[in-house]
C-alpha cells in the first residue's frame, strides 16, 4: 500500500480555469484499474491550495498513473498556472490493519 | 465534512519513545462517536515525519477532538520530541460525491 499526498499551488486568478482541468484528472485516474482512491481537496484557507490524498497498491502503479495520457496531458496544463512548486509525500501506514 | 492533514516533525532519536504514544492516540480517537477516519502514516524519505490523515462531519467534532482527555494528554508528550512545529491544514472536497 503506498498513500500519496500531493500538493499544488495555483495562482489565484486561475482557480476556474484549473477546475475543470482537475475534473477530469480526477475523473480519469478513477477509472484507472490500479488506482485505489484519489480524492482532491481544497485548503479551507486558501482556495489555490490543492491537495491529493491518494492511494496504489504500490510504486508500478504511480509510475504507471504518471505516464497515462490524462496524466501527461492534464498535468502540465494544470502547472503552467502555479505559483509555488507542487510538493508530494509518499508514505506508509505506521499501524496496518 | 471537514478532512484534516496533520504533520508531525519528530527528532529521529525519539521515534520508538512516540510510537506507543501515536498508537494509544489512534485508538483512543477512532473510539470518539463523532471520528470519521483518523489514520497515521509516515513518510518514506523520513521516518519522522508522520501524516495524519482525519475525517470529522464539522469544525465542532475536530474542536472536541483536540478537547479530549487522551489529546490533551497524549499530544504534548507527542510534542516534546518535535524537532520543527507541527503543521495542519483543514480542507473541503473539491467535487462533492
Amino acid at each position: 500500500m503506498l498513500k500519496v499526498i500531493a500538493q499544488d499551488f495555483i495562482r489565484l486568478d486561475a482557480i476556474e480555469t484549473v477546475l475543470p482541468l482537475y475534473r477530469e484528472l480526477v475523473e480519469l485516474t478513477r477509472l484507472e484499474p490500479l488506482n485505489v482512491s484519489y480524492e482532491l481537496f481544497v485548503d479551507q484557507e486558501d482556495p489555490g491550495h490543492f491537495i491529493f490524498v491518494e492511494e496504489w497498491p504500490d510504486r508500478a502503479a504511480l509510475d504507471a498513473h504518471c505516464a497515462t495520457e490524462h496524466f501527461t496531458r492534464l498535468v502540465p496544463q494544470i502547472d503552467a498556472h502555479q505559483r509555488a512548486a507542487d510538493t508530494y509525500i509518499q508514505m506508509r501506514r505506521v499501524f496496518p490493519a
